[in-house]
């Protein structure tokens, strides 16, 4: 029995900025983030520290529901770009041999047997390391790129997902991994009685099968779940193996913590059946003063529009139509639709259950790097944070998100990992071959399978 | 003025088997299909040849049409695999800097602003050696793993094509070349003026925009198409910069090929605005004898099963629910909704409008080697055969599918490739940087795109 050690994940973007959108104003920012070889940089980089895992968000739209328009969002680089993450992790996979390599995608807009495809695939070409962030999408400006108006509400979007998952785990699960025999001589290429249709009919979805796949050396590409709210922390407890949270405060962490776990025994789920692992910012530098420098002149190519854009986005609220000390009314409250996360933080910091625009700023911190817990400082001081969320039940782990790329990541690797490690907090060397292996989970058991 | 070049394409399968389903059975015969290593293999190879592209047909069910079930293909392996061709590509494109990476993508199950990002992502990523092969899908079996009973009828399908292009094109249209800027003092990630929306509303789909991705290194992914019936040819003439087709003689394809020069120059396409690249076999070896006697065991490892089962598949129409001497009624010839080229081609060879299933086996040779036009020979007589069809009006090149992998293209590439070069018929080295430049072709025309 080994130590327990923390989870890292890399947090990364398929775009022209990380999770902090003035990040491509940082001076040592690369600007060719439309080619693999920055894709591929990161991905040795965060081998070399050990990570787990690198993660890509997603999004299928531009940020422009602010002022109903993407010209602010262009001009600025609020996140403009979005390419699809898929062939992105395939080339970070092919110059790694043990990095995990993930990526969001929508139960929304994509089909499920797509889904089961495209990730057990990336299973196969990976050897083991392909793991599915799933999300059910956010706001209008998403649905209207696939014909629909507005984004479905938000407990049926789950209730859609819940099925989606059941598709895409149902389609993993009809081939026997034995069922492959390639008898040359007996002309025999499977067993027939080892492979079956999932014959799914439900209530959003028919999909048939049999699956055209063989199974994946993961037999399950790990699942990750984002889910804070109500419906979606319920759904991320289900299906969940890494769940990636933001909790802005050590405090919140803890609590938010123990109730994952709480219901997660309510559901049936095996101990240990998933990680805990917040959004984390890090400012490392040699010294104290020298981090908390750097980590000024970060801060400070944050723009008003970028958090403006975000919380239009993210909220499926257009934040330009109200004046800034404007409270939103009950009806305004109610309709938000994207992350509801967001918008119970703002009330519960601000005390306030109708709260204007300038308190979602000053307490969603959207799209600044005091969004979620940031540790700034020398190496020792970033890892005795880090430590402290660790051990007083907070997290199984940390998403690494940049500053700025791949400054940030480099930093972290070359400083902050070695002290993690010579605490006994991070991982020397890989334990296994596969991503699931390395997160040490055991077969995948979600809450609970149709037909198992 | 360089003199014409052959136009060389490596057809591939994400699959246990070649086109060829009999391929797995071959001594020879690769078992690592589900690895990178596999397919990095022959993109290495293809290169090494100076193969203008390699490119991945894809179906997005088994073929279980045929007994309407999918036992006897599973046991005999008749292409019963199918992964996502996009994370292969990808993983050919880090091991190669100038073969061409093409994948079908259907019309009909997949999303248009998904396929816009998806190969313009992989464009940027191969640094501007990405295609698209344009479907409109098959049969019901596809239909059954997205929820729908059946496939919508031939020429409905598309109608629907042809609007899908114009919103895949028509995102792709909506940045221009310099918008970007990244201007870090000025804090100017894009021109905004130079960023729109797409806002398409059609029939089939609104798509909205703005596109997430900036223009790739080929601005536009080359598009490939291979509709040879009445509806899908003229389809092809509109879009296509490569017609991939199957020609099963030489007068037929002088034929065909004529007539699709002719329908461009109706439709208004400049000349030269596409190349036309028949499937073949090759089967060659230092002498002539040795090559009949590969060739006579490469074809002896096919089974009537191999036949059926992609008869039925392609047509979407169980053969099994017929006596082998029972001819087709009227009805039943019009019911054919999947690749009526070879319907058509079977009442052609046969001179019977209600041919028998022995006639669909025999005048279709679906699933066998003979299916398409066939080289057997020594490496002189390959490129005299080859040379005849490129030099008098059949093609303006060749898509060469597989016997066997990788063993097929190892021996084109040894044997054949020098020998074409000898004669001035196939390229030496790589003209440009990106697959539309090393094709040869201009910016891309189609007929005609609403809106410009």
């Amino acid at each position: 029995m080994t130590a327990r050690e923390m989870v890292l994940v890399g947090f990364m973007q398929a775009q022209n900025c990380s999770n902090y959108p003035a990040s491509w104003r940082h001076p040592d920012a690369a600007p060719d983030f439309l080619s693999a070889d920055y894709y591929q940089r990161v991905a040795r980089i965060l081998e070399s520290g050990r990570f787990h895992m690198a993660f890509f968000d997603d999004r299928l739209a531009m940020p422009d529901i602010y002022g109903a328009d993407h010209a602010e969002a262009v001009r600025h680089g609020v996140r403009v770009v979005k390419m699809d993450p898929i062939p992105l992790l395939t080339a970070m996979a092919m110059v790694t041999s043990h990095l995990g390599l993930a990526s969001t995608c929508s139960t929304t807009y994509y089909e499920p047997f797509h889904v089961a495809r495209t990730f057990s695939t990336l299973d196969h070409m990976s050897g083991g390391r392909a793991g599915w962030n799933v999300v059910t999408s956010l706001n209008d400006s998403e649905a209207a790129n696939f014909g629909a108006r507005e984004l479905p509400a938000h407990d049926l979007r789950y209730d859609r997902a819940d099925e989606f998952l059941e598709v895409v785990i149902g389609h993993w699960n009809t081939w026997s991994a034995d069922a492959i025999r390639i008898d040359k001589a007996e002309g025999l290429f499977a067993d027939p009685d080892k492979v079956r249709r999932l014959d799914h009919h439900g209530q959003w979805f028919d999909s048939r099968g049999p699956f055209t796949v063989p199974p994946s050396p993961q037999d399950h590409p790990v699942i990750i779940q984002a889910g804070q709210s109500g419906r979606g922390r319920q759904f991320a407890v289900r299906w969940g193996e890494v769940i990636f949270a933001i909790f802005p405060t050590l405090e919140f962490g803890r609590k938010a913590y123990a109730a994952l776990q709480e219901e997660s025994v309510l559901l049936g789920r095996a101990p240990g059946a998933f990680r805990v692992a917040p959004l984390v910012y890090v400012t490392v530098a040699e010294s104290q003063s020298a981090a908390e420098d750097q980590f000024a002149a970060i801060d400070a190519l944050a723009k008003p529009i970028d958090t403006l854009a975000l919380l239009s986005e993210a909220l499926n609220f257009d934040f330009s139509s109200k004046a800034l000390d404007a409270p939103f009314s009950d009806d305004e409250m109610a309709s938000i639709s994207g992350l509801q996360a967001i918008r119970d933080r703002v009330v519960r910091l601000s005390g306030n259950p109708n709260p204007s625009v300038n308190d979602f700023v000053q307490f969603s911190q959207r799209g600044t790097i005091k969004e979620a817990v940031h540790f700034v400082g020398s190496p020792q001081q970033v890892a005795d944070g880090m430590e402290e969320w660790f051990t007083t039940g907070a997290c199984d782990g940390f998403v690494l998100a940049a500053t700025h790329v791949p400054g940030a990541y480099e930093a972290f690797v070359r400083l902050v990992v070695p002290e993690l490690q010579r605490r006994g907090l991070h991982q020397h060397d890989y334990r296994g071959t596969t991503l699931r292996g390395n997160l040490g989970l055991d077969d995948y058991q979600p809450a609970a399978v149709p037909g198992d």
